[in-house]
């Protein structure tokens, strides 16, 4: 049984960087959030692909305990592909071509081995095919969910109706500020714990992360790297960071959160630090442990002396 | 004789935020730092005010240690005045009018009372001034610089040569990028330590603050509050909490400098809470004690449990 599930997409992504260019390289929300999240626990993946799809580029998964059940390969379609780039300002992605392809009919369907799962993360899909998902597993532990300025704006309703069922969310501040109309943080944060979710994330970029619960705060910083090569999928990334540490501790209690966004900090920095997936592929459990304690050290300091 | 030393500017200041409206009421880089700075410190103050200025207005510092000799009154002249107003993205403040008045001939003096002192802070003010400044006191524990992007346009030579001759800097992240055409932190830190200064301090608004020393880093994110009113001085209150507290201490360890961001921290989250200078005059040290644990907890969390 697999204790982690995640339902997004596995796409071919085109990049260009300040620093380079990588053409038709892997990428996508559901294998970005894999990718980190096999490090901590089992996966078990539900996206699709078309049939120019190489599975045996992501093999390497299945080492890390990484179910591809719920990986639906469309005979009659090609792979999502998104085209993009970013200037100096790395923070936002300038998108020059997306091409849907077999994500346009995709419906996604959780294999029955899956719907045990305790731990469940919605990428960035259409809400009407989140609220799909969600009505397939049984009782998570925990539901996260990511969204987009795209659903927000072309399906706000659907999109808080499934923000109603789910446990967590997370998104950046700018989806935070167009959804609850709130320029503050903690105003919106609460707005969205009213409307029944417990914990809110929000993603700030370069400036870390800010959670919020009804009752508690945490803010942790970004890792300060010196070169930052590609951040596409350091969002997904994150969240697999987060969940994969959450589904590996086994409780969402705010003092294992706190440690999860850690995590997911630590895990979003490597992945920032190449193209692709190539990064986080390499990576060894003494570097994760390493930077994150690294990250500790640069946020301690000692009580007020006066 | 005093600990610390600030010279900069006094001021009447009109401030329009979208939360209210306050005209002529006190302001200035040295009448905020020292209004922060003066609850852990003696503070002596350089600047200068017109015939108009009400110096009863200001009368409470002396309570609390602050010493005026170096408050000159050009009978002559108006007091600088500074006109802004903010639109719901608070970190932006928009100049409508700024009357330099006696500020324009301003020469600091640095009585001689004042030249012992261990610490310095050289306000946003002409790089020429602040080196005068500097060549008036013996040799400072530390001598910290603020500037602004006008500077750094109209006498960037000036400024670098001011900036070789202190231990820190603090600005912000778009002034840092400015002077180094390094949009990356690390690296622009770097650039500048090459220049000198041993400590970097990058005031990054609602993110908190990035700090580096030639072999240390140190993050902390802003306080998260639900209402800013008035972020007018924000900056210099944070610098004077850090200051304060510094000179409180009597060193300038990373350890004590690490403490010393916390406290600006606290102390630019309390001034940003009402307009002009008010919610700092009636500050009482255990509200001050109470944020900066608060602030700790919110960024407190365990140790990785893989």
């Amino acid at each position: 049984m697999i204790k982690l599930l995640v339902a997004g997409t596995v796409a071919y992504d085109s990049i260009e960087t300040p620093f380079g260019k990588a053409e038709n390289v892997l990428g996508g929300s559901a294998l970005h959030f894999t990718n980190a999240a096999s490090f901590f626990t089992d996966v078990g993946i539900v996206a699709t692909v078309g049939a120019d799809f190489n599975l045996e580029d992501i093999a390497f998964l299945k080492e890390r305990n990484v179910d591809m059940a719920g990986l639906e390969v469309d005979s009659q379609g090609k792979t999502f592909r998104w085209e993009g780039k970013y200037n100096y300002d790395l923070n936002q992605a300038i998108t020059l071509k997306t091409e849907l392809n077999v994500i346009e009919n995709f419906k996604p369907k959780v294999p029955p081995q899956f719907r045990d799962a305790d731990f469940l993360f919605l990428a960035n899909i259409d809400p009407e095919l989140q609220a799909h998902v969600i009505s397939q597993v049984k009782s998570p532990t925990a539901i996260v969910l990511d969204t987009m300025n795209f659903w927000i704006e072309s399906k706000f309703d659907r999109l808080m109706d499934v923000i109603e069922k789910v446990h967590m969310l997370i998104i950046n501040e700018a989806e935070l500020r167009e959804i609850t109309k709130e320029h503050n943080l903690v105003k919106g944060a609460r707005k969205l714990i009213d409307r029944g979710p417990s914990c809110i994330v929000v993603k700030r970029g370069e400036y870390g992360v800010f959670m919020m619960s009804e009752e508690e705060l945490f803010l942790a910083p970004a890792f300060p790297l010196e070169d930052v090569f590609d951040p596409t999928g350091a969002g997904d990334t994150f969240a697999g960071g987060f969940m994969g540490y959450l589904a590996n501790v086994g409780d969402a209690s705010f003092e294992t959160l706190k440690q999860a966004i850690v995590m997911g900090t630590v895990m979003a920095s490597f992945n920032v630090e190449e193209f692709s997936i190539n990064r986080i592929k390499k990576l060894s459990y003494n570097e994760i442990k390493e930077r994150y304690s690294a990250f500790k050290g640069v946020m301690q300091f000692g009580e007020c002396t006066l």
